[in-house]
């Protein structure tokens, strides 16, 4: 088939953006070339999205794919509504053999190229962000407007992110050198040397349910951008978002004249386990998880041909040591632990409190104060049932909600959990977080708190002072893991005690977060999401450590 | 202790090759910073590096590092000599901790400075490069000449090439940034932001023998100005050069008002096996290995705590197609088996020759009189004694020597190896390389070639095409891996195929070479050593790969 899509086309297109982004690489400042806010896309794009996603259910999505020996996917969305939207399932003998043949013309077209079309893969995501932005909610069960803003124009954002990174990775050595080595009055030596970005080969996603699209689109696009074929095995709970995606790659990919099969997906059978076996294939170079430790590590130990990126469970911890905003701090840490009901891996889940209290603008505040006004806050937050629900989504599957109803059995509840009526949908199981006090004093506390609670549980954990808190923070980073840490305080020196913690484990830290920016929202082209440098996950989304082993430089010198 | 060495005085006398480097770095081009020649150190250099050496001979050399339990090490030269000095041996225990703690200072002093002072280290190391160059003869076996070039300024070279993609890597994210989000008509959302490159922790260098410093410097260099301390701990053969770097870096360290301890040695006992011991310490978060496959494969499964970065085995193959200059290439192939009596792990093994012969400018020529004709090229090159060992060195250890006397047993001999008498040192091991003759269509023949023979024994491999030759090269380097490889052609379209194996495999191609550059060799700043993406080696000497993960950014944001 003609490439529809010439190289010059995508140029024309894409080329500023690239620029742009990376210029932001290089700046951190402020960039977000996809818009979040839903009316930008256009006066029909809301019901035009809405009917597309509603068009999908029910359907086979046949993408076209070699080996695809059956179809599966029976998700159910967490707002109570079945998908019934079927994928292919592929044998890997076919497809995989099939993926890497597609590379070569890939590799051959080079970094720039490659992302140009990346960049047009995006632009047609873009496109149908409010039919993504469905597609998010009711697979991840987060509402419609986070679904809309992280599902859409923010994972966009960490793909072009990753598409700059690996552009300028494979852009720092130059194509091509002459060399020239004097030797004295002799004729110097001369080669002319020529340099290729060459794939790892193929590049597994091993998808996962809370965040399909923004965790998923950093390594698809870093891996296709380097030159690999990506297969994508999503949640088989949060199949549709990666299915669609698949789908907009694979289009454009053809049309620019490459081999679709670049970019393939498959579904799993219930129980069927896939990931396990294609993450051991020779065919595969590179993994990109996230998910739960034991997979996470399961794949480290075991899929050793591979390179492999995981993000795992981590413990967050906010140290609250003092403020002089106290009304900001709690209704900054109220929306965070309620925002997608604490499904997040950022979500803080221990605040640890000097067991004397706090200072504050608003005078001295004993732990059961501050515990107390954190309730309230959080209570005031979702006092309102429609609202709550906006902000709360569903809970994503009945792991959270055995995590979030066994809760109070690990100690006194400061904030009970109460259930929300969705407005819309009332098949969804949405709660209010629960905020539980522990003490640091008592050792049968440890095994609550130094462990991943995913879900709306928080604890309140009083500590014997600001320095036990750095202390327990310290050593919750190094064991644990941590994709954010959080922390308040007037006094310049517990801030630079816990910046030293942090610099020393390492770990992202927020400090003093009082207004609309939430320590478990970063912002891609400027923010690093985890450090890569403790146990919560090996790589930082983006850096260039997160492309640079994707790909290899290949040199052929000849005599000039 | 006050800095006697600033930070404007290291700015002043380094910054400026900082640059050049980083220059050199992005075009690739020839930049070798270190001068090659004996006669550009000065007149008494000579005479002073020999004095220098013999002097060390027999002491006990103590770097005053704290955690010293005892002393080790019995170098005997491959040349004969007994060297008799003794070196740390380190109680982990107290080493590491101390080790640790001297990596805050040197995280607060930035990637510039730690470039600076890594400059200076290479600068004190440059000046004493006739006394390395004994040092490093007198373990590795290698001749004067080349263990001056090699082990000085190519060594030397490389590690600058290190400190370069180290500062490039951590420059690339600002250290502070100002982020203005737009909120409509509200107030943008304002966080100040900083960046902060953090070391890993303790790096663990793992010397070789034949090339300690050369091999050493790019991990120990890419370590350091990355901010982690680094453990040296030599080849029990070879440690009197690393020995020297050590004591070169704590001199200056500790000039720079830096803590010596962030780089230290460790020596061992016979049979101690302290690698293994060393490798799986927590605070050992980096490894840098070269050499044999087996331990560098316990290591990538056993030191899952650390980055490994390892220089295993491999299989090196020159494809024989055709050439328009048959002289050239015998006696560039005949130099590349002769130098260090085929000791690097770049010297190629396999030379794959048509069954059915090559076209050259001097006519056809059979598969048998192309094997003779590298044969008498070679006992040209080693014809004169003198000429001889100045060329091989000595042969490194008795494993070498053995496979060497092995060899006449894998199949027919076309040169036999001889022993040469070094006219100073009558002790050593002097052996011309053995050529031995196999045919790829005899299944039995495959145990010999498709295993490294490290040492001066290659084979002629008779195939029955040059496609076969292909093949037999992608299989090769997927297998077995490769550091080089090398070709011979005068047809665009065996180039090409050749070219296509390497770039899927990948491994790094030199075509043609007939002059003065050899497949062997690679130029800091310019060529890459390995390519990473084969079993040979996991990393290439120097790119964003291998420097990227050796260090972390930490974030810390704070409203503006």
């Amino acid at each position: 088939m003609p490439a529809t899509l010439t190289p010059d086309a995508l140029a024309g297109k894409h080329r500023p953006a690239l620029d742009r982004a990376l210029d932001a690489i290089r700046s951190r400042a402020f960039w977000s070339p996809h818009p979040e806010h839903p009316k930008a896309y256009g006066e029909s794009a809301p019901a035009d999205g809405h009917a597309a996603f509603e068009a999908l259910r029910g359907t086979r999505m046949d993408l076209g794919q070699p080996g695809t020996d059956g179809w599966a996917g029976d998700e159910v969305s967490p707002y109570g509504v079945e998908l019934g939207v079927t994928y292919p399932h592929a044998d890997p003998d076919v497809l995989l053999p099939a993926m890497r043949a597609a590379t070569g013309a890939w590799r051959e077209a080079g970094p720039e190229l490659r992302a140009l079309v990346c960049l047009e893969i995006l632009a047609r995501i873009s496109a149908r962000t409010h039919e993504f932005a469905h597609a998010v909610m009711h697979t991840s069960g987060q509402a419609f407007m986070m679904a809309f803003q992280a599902g859409g124009p923010h994972a966009q954002d960490r793909g072009m992110e990753a598409v700059a990174y690996a552009y300028a990775e494979q852009s720092r050595t130059p194509q091509a050198a002459e060399w020239s080595k004097p030797q004295g009055k002799r004729d110097p030596l001369e080669l002319r040397k020529t340099f290729t970005a060459v794939p790892r080969g193929v590049a597994l996603l091993v998808g996962c349910n809370t965040f399909p699209t923004w965790n998923g689109y950093p390594g698809l696009f870093a891996s296709l951008a380097t030159g690999n074929a990506v297969l994508v095995k999503p949640h088989p709970r949060a199949v549709l978002p990666l299915a669609l995606t698949v789908q907009a790659a694979r289009e454009v990919l053809a049309e620019a004249g490459f081999d679709a099969n670049l970019v393939c997906l498959t579904a799993e059978r219930d129980g069927e386990g896939v990931a396990k076996t294609l993450a051991l294939r020779p065919e595969i170079r590179i993994v990109d998880y996230t998910g739960s430790s034991a997979f996470g590590e399961w794949l480290e130990d075991n899929a050793r041909q591979a390179q492999v990126y995981a993000e795992k469970a981590g413990v967050n911890t906010v140290v609250v040591d003092s403020t002089d905003d106290y009304r900001g701090m709690l209704a900054n840490l109220a929306f965070s632990l309620s925002l997608y009901s604490g499904q997040m891996c950022t979500t803080p889940q221990n605040l640890l409190i000097p067991r004397d209290g706090i200072d504050t603008d608003q005078g001295r505040k004993s732990y059961d104060e501050v515990v107390a006004g954190l309730a309230a806050a959080v209570d005031k937050l979702l006092g309102d049932d429609e609202r709550a629900a906006a902000l709360l989504g569903a809970i994503v599957n009945p792991g959270v909600k055995e995590r979030l109803e066994a809760a109070p059995g690990l100690g006194e509840v400061a904030l009970a959990t109460r259930a929300v009526v969705h407005p819309e949908f009332p098949g969804a199981t949405v709660r209010t977080p629960v905020i539980v006090k522990l003490d640091a004093a008592k050792p049968e506390a440890e095994a609550a708190y130094l462990e991943e609670c995913f879900g709306p549980v928080s604890f309140a954990v009083a500590v014997g002072s600001t320095g036990d808190a750095v202390e327990l923070l310290r050593r919750t980073i190094r064991e644990k893991g941590a994709m954010t840490v959080g922390a308040y305080t007037t006094s310049p020196e517990v801030e630079r005690l816990v910046e030293e913690a942090c610099l020393e484990e390492p770990a992202q830290l927020s400090v003093n977060l009082t207004g609309g920016v939430y320590v478990n929202q970063t912002a891609a082209f400027s923010d690093f999401h985890g450090s890569g440098g403790n146990p919560a996950a090996n790589a930082a989304l983006t850096d260039g450590a997160f492309v640079a082993n994707r790909f290899r430089t290949v040199e052929v010198r000849r005599p000039a």
